[in-house]
């Protein structure tokens, strides 16, 4: 395997795709860096509000060479940002850091990292994907003129699909769909594990809205909260021509949901990103209008009712991670 | 991310995995060469006969700091360890080897590597699993008697899900299940790329004995070879009770072919590494017995035949790949 910037940017790509839909409003971002060949940290942003990927990569960059260090008790974006600027001496000038998207240049909720970058004066910053949010773009020009050496450009592609969820919302509607099968694609029963409906709810509790189904809610009576992890319940669409419902179910005693039932997809447009859950005869509804499939698989083979029917849709593999012993799979609509 | 020995050998670990079965009888090893903290190879044992993962970094290690030094024109076993004992110049006294497997210590097709790196002597040797083979044990050892400093069990329980498959045929008889499906279990029609049907290919021209039911002889008339990568064409088992086929199908007329028409399974224990196509019928029959279900999913939803059945199969998964744009999934049946 060729050891090159590519390496790199994939070890910083990857590490952001762990956190991908679960930093929105924020883009998924990863950053490592290397000083004088050596990795010394890959890290991402995790969280709207929380440092931001290339922060997190310095702290950590800087603790491996110091680790008993007062950095280690700075948490927040503030007081990393103002303790590496007044204390770095001169740590990064031999290193290269990779980032997957150029650093933000305005100072929004955490302090704009190409400032902070600018302060610290690495030997060059390799970036995969320009900004595209008219506010933060800039960083480039601000580590230009810094003297800092800026490559940008590498595995764009790649840092394209990362970024592509954030793009969509932030232009107008990401709608993902969620589905969890075995491998033979069975959707009966109880199919996956405890870890992988945390990671369901902790989903939920990002969305701006959930679709489902009509005859699912009438059949399973689903909650659709976020309690395993204590999360916010989503906001609920019901798509259903019969707007007749019995109301006494859980999903309706949500305290603080707005629920709406409705068969106007139109509707969807009003929300920014929307996780749908239900069968393949929603999916069929909808298969124009879906960015993602992101389908959770359990290793076994079960009887069970199939979700096969007579759609034909072709995906692109963008991401594939384990959730304890399952399959996450990200496929993207081609289109 | 953590960046200890475990990265670095996990590196190693998936560089091995991407030539898993293909270097039978031989088993699939990586190999990191780290420099002060500088990853300068990442590479794998690729075909039997080939230079061991150990003998492939080496010289990729050394080249990434002399790439125009003469050992780029050795590519045997033999030129490789022979360059580099008379030329290493202590290159690699500061570096650590990440290896998954334990040096060999015998002089086989190619010369034992824990001689060659006793002779190079590296800072230090990084080991996740012990040799099993009788014959190339004792790597530790000669490294050890060197001052070599060596750490053995190294995410020993990964390795070994990668060592797996030649416990088993070095041991008896390593049996694997090849289906293709898309993501909602369809099974029918044209499903593989060009890429995927070049490495099941790959695959046919490894294996000691294929196993086909015969009602897919019957209904499919496949040929059954290796032509996509001019590879030579396995023997066949085709598991029937009814002995009459039509010897003048495709299948029958391959040169130095051996075919068996049996339904006693217990014929399988006279080879040692066994491919199995077919639908999950002939799975039923061999649910006791198969060691692995290696599964390529294109990533589109068909209307089709499902494989669904009785069947009740629980897998871990021990590894997943691309090949092109599908996916490749290992599985292990839990037993």
């Amino acid at each position: 395997m060729k050891i090159d910037d590519n390496f790199y940017m994939k070890l910083a790509i990857d590490e952001a795709w762990k956190y991908q839909l679960l930093t929105y409003p924020n883009p998924a971002v990863g950053c490592v860096v290397v000083k004088n060949g050596e990795i010394l940290a890959i890290e991402a942003h995790k969280e709207a509000g929380k440092p931001h990927a290339e922060v997190n990569a310095l702290k950590t960059a800087y603790l491996s060479k110091y680790p008993n260090d007062v950095l280690k008790t700075k948490s927040s974006s503030h007081d990393i940002h103002d303790y590496l600027i007044r204390n770095h001496n001169n740590f990064f000038e031999d290193c290269t850091i990779y980032v997957t998207l150029e650093p933000c240049n305005h100072i929004g909720r955490t302090p704009a990292c190409a400032n902070l970058l600018k302060e610290l004066k690495p030997k060059r910053v390799v970036i995969a994907h320009e900004d595209i949010n008219k506010e933060a773009r800039g960083g480039c020009e601000t580590l230009k003129s810094a003297n800092i050496e800026v490559s940008i450009d590498c595995m764009k592609k790649e840092a394209y699909e990362l970024l592509y969820p954030f793009i969509k919302w932030t232009q107008g509607t990401f709608i993902f769909y969620k589905m969890a099968q075995t491998l033979n694609g069975s959707i009966d029963g109880a199919i996956s594990s405890h870890i992988a409906k945390a990671y369901v709810h902790t989903l939920r509790d990002k969305i701006d809205l959930m679709l489902i189904g009509g005859n699912t809610v009438r059949s399973d009576k689903p909650t659709l909260d976020a309690r395993y992890i204590a999360g916010r319940a989503p906001n609920i669409m019901i798509y259903s021509k019969n707007k007749v419902f019995d109301t006494n179910i859980p999903l309706f005693k949500v305290p603080n949901r707005e629920v709406i039932i409705s068969d106007d997809l139109f509707k969807l447009l009003d929300y920014k990103f929307i996780m749908v859950e239900g069968t393949y005869n929603l999916m069929d509804k909808l298969k124009e209008k879906i960015d993602y499939l992101v389908l959770l698989v359990s290793p076994k083979i079960r009887k069970g009712v199939n979700a096969l029917n007579d759609l034909d849709i072709d995906f692109k593999i963008v991401h594939e991670n384990y959730i304890g012993e399952e399959k996450i799979i990200y496929l993207k609509r081609k289109g």
